[in-house]
């Protein structure tokens, strides 16, 4: 046992909270059934922004309250921070959380919620991915959520962890993950983050790139007060869809809170153009409508002129084709407000 | 999903694709029952060569079409290729595929097949080697496979993947590992390998310094169309040896494909003579012959000059003890087809 | 095979193993029900003292045989070196051996054995620690053990391996590890060592900072010839102690030996005050009281004036409030013998 380290970081700890403790606090939400509410006990249904990795966003000039302040002026209630490992290990873990601060704390000042995405997509049980930039292992997945709910837990600003953004296999060229390995590994993050003493609803994600939630029908994650998530992009079933987004992933919603993460779509011509993304507006009315029927929350990728689909076209925010249609069905959202 | 950068990786793995398949193209081989067969079917016993590995020859000026065309002078129609992991990892993998796509190349013009080698020793369980040159981590492991699965995937000339050269745990020296946790290890690679699209066969391994195949008898590897692999050098088991290959390893080859990847001998005192290779060649007669009665594939080690048991003393190529023996034996082979 | 390399490892190893030849040998330690024995069959129980960390006594200049031959005025008949990772890894393999080797020639020269201690706090199932200065792996644990091993499987100075100093999930913290997974991880590493040669007794502890031991009732480690470690800081549990250490770790003594590797106390004002150790002499007094009665060695925490609770304030070795307790304790066990 050696003390003076201990206190010495007890006393870090201590100073980083109370900093952040000066941003106006929103109502703290938990998981209530199958929905989200405020401390005082009213339902909330998001409809969200995907902002891109707040680190690009700093290297481009654009991580500014400027950024929030058009994402709230386009309807959104929650902004998700999709964190990059490699963008987590180059910039390193203290600078990476001053970038985060500030954006919560932009974020909570116009009574926005956030969700933090540990943004990997591969196998965490192989410890492969999609490409590079995606790499991470399950021990730096481990310590990001424990830095996470070190350091947020006592902001109510943050109230969504997204464990990691998109489980796939990629049909085995990533190895095998089942179920039961998938699950025990969100689990353990589940236990960690909340012995660190956060308070934010972890959100867990199927396989499939994220699509996929059938396995938790018969086996739930061990877990109170978490959500699900699923990203039904438009190639990921034919049309027409709700009855395959029932089975899916729909049915979920029936008894759990579900968050779909990311949505988004672009015509077949469009700058960054790819599957499974390719649609049109009718996707955007089924996808909408399908989640105002059942009191699914969503968050719409993405807020940038670069990454696709994209939502806008250039620094001004002029609205692409799928920046046009979701800014006027989430503003849409605000007015019946 | 960012689609730039996977057009990106999709444009450059095609272009490496189509780079190789300037190679003329040998008939695709294929496991049936415990034989190796082509395209129309033709059975093939192989009598091959190892190589040292590429990096090794490359450093020394010996990678080169002379070195393949000497080895087909030696009767070989097949080449290992042995891939140190630290090798691996110190050319780097653009640099490192590019000795290999040579060395495939120069085999496939010579009607030579190929079988690339996961050149490691020690306990992939517990991630311990033998020794330093043999240190690489399951996920190392799993990457070196997918990306040579992308890589060949169109090749004909690499017919095997040899998925880890010599299984052991030195008698608990380093740890253990149960054949269960073996075998799920090597299905982990399997699947990655196939759903890569590679058709090269996977050649399993057992303890012992991949000399035992007990194991196989109750349980045998979880995939069809791979084949097994002994390393019976001399001194793993004692004069006269038949009975006990055939209830160590031999009895495989009734049911599936067997390839000796290495054997080989030297006298006592020839240099680099060491455990478990010193014979003379009574054991080339035994094995050669065992072989022979029961249409087992082998390959000798080693082709090169300081690597032991060598094959040559000098770049001239000329022949060691064993080396004489081998060289004689092999172009028998060829005369008598 | 590579026979040269082989080679030059076994005469490296031979030698070290010649030169550490040269210290006096003590009598072999061996575990015989639930008592530490020498060859002749002499009982012995311990009463140690803990230097601190070989690497940060070295860079202090106090990393010299004066520093044992005050533990030994002192009455220690056992020393202990917690040698951290972090210290391990950034001195080197080979220079931190060598710091060893010294610490253990002074040790044997005056009749002192040595426990080695590998000194992480954490969960090794997760590789997550207490912090970055405990930080390890699996695989660094196993290794740092196959080659204590083998350095010192001749020499019978070092008659402890202490494989992980305190395990703890920090109430989750660190996420979960179940004693049976604790025991897998513990059977490996006493596999790895025995195999490498090794006859120091393997000394293995429980969870919550290696304070609780009851899960050894039910599931002990499947291994002969090892010992339990328990570190009953007074502020584990309240006073009176006694029945509530037997129920936690002292019932173990009735079937194995036991060794407190850590205990210790200072004052509520003293410098590095912290919990668990803040207590008086009455904790002095039951602690070694239960320990003489129950046959239980132990080893007391820090000979160090800057680690807490130290035992001097100087390196003229003016004792402490704990170190005037213990000094006067440890020295009688001597005049009694
Ligand atoms: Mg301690
Ligand atoms: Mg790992
Ligand atoms: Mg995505
Ligand atoms: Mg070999
Ligand atoms: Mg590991």
């Amino acid at each position: 046992m050696k003390c003076l380290l201990v206190h010495l970081f007890l006393f870090l700890s201590f100073s980083i909270i109370q900093a952040s403790a000066q941003v106006p606090k929103l109502s703290q939400l938990r998981v209530q059934g199958n929905k989200f509410v405020t401390a005082d006990g009213k339902t909330i249904i998001f409809h969200g922004l995907n902002a891109s990795d707040p680190d690009k966003l700093e290297k481009s000039g654009h991580w500014d309250k400027s950024y929030f302040e058009e994402m709230k002026r386009w309807g959104a209630t929650l902004v998700r921070f999709p964190v990059h490992p490699t963008a987590w290990r180059s910039r390193g873990k203290e600078q990476y959380l001053q970038l985060l601060d500030k954006g919560v704390t932009w974020a909570g000042e116009l009574g926005l919620y956030v969700v933090i995405d540990w943004h990997s997509i591969g196998n965490l049980k192989n410890e492969m991915y999609q490409s590079p930039m995606y790499e991470t292992t399950q021990k730096e997945t481990f310590e990001f959520w424990r830095t996470m709910s070190e350091h947020y837990k006592d902001n109510t600003t943050v109230a969504f962890f997204e464990l990691f953004n998109e489980p796939t296999v990629m049909t085995g060229k990533l190895g095998t993950c089942s179920w039961p390995e998938w699950k025990k590994l969100m689990e353990e993050t589940i236990t960690i983050i909340r012995a660190n003493g956060a308070k934010a609803i972890p959100l867990v994600a199927g396989f499939n790139w994220a699509y996929d939630l059938t396995e938790v029908a018969k086996n739930p994650i061990n877990a109170e007060g978490i959500a699900y998530v699923s990203h039904p992009y438009p190639m990921k079933r034919e049309k027409p869809w709700e009855d395959k987004w029932t089975a899916d992933w729909g049915y979920v919603a029936k008894k759990y809170p579900v968050v779909l993460t990311e949505i988004g779509f672009c015509g077949p011509d469009d700058k960054g153009a790819h599957v499974p993304v390719i649609s049109d507006e009718s996707y955007g009315d089924a996808i909408t409508r399908y989640c105002d029927t059942n009191g699914i929350s969503y968050i719409v990728w993405v807020f940038d002129p670069q990454w696709a689909p994209m939502m806008f076209t250039d620094w001004n925010y002029t609205p692409t084709r799928q920046g046009r249609y979701f800014k006027k069905v989430m503003q849409e959202y605000s007015v019946k407000k």
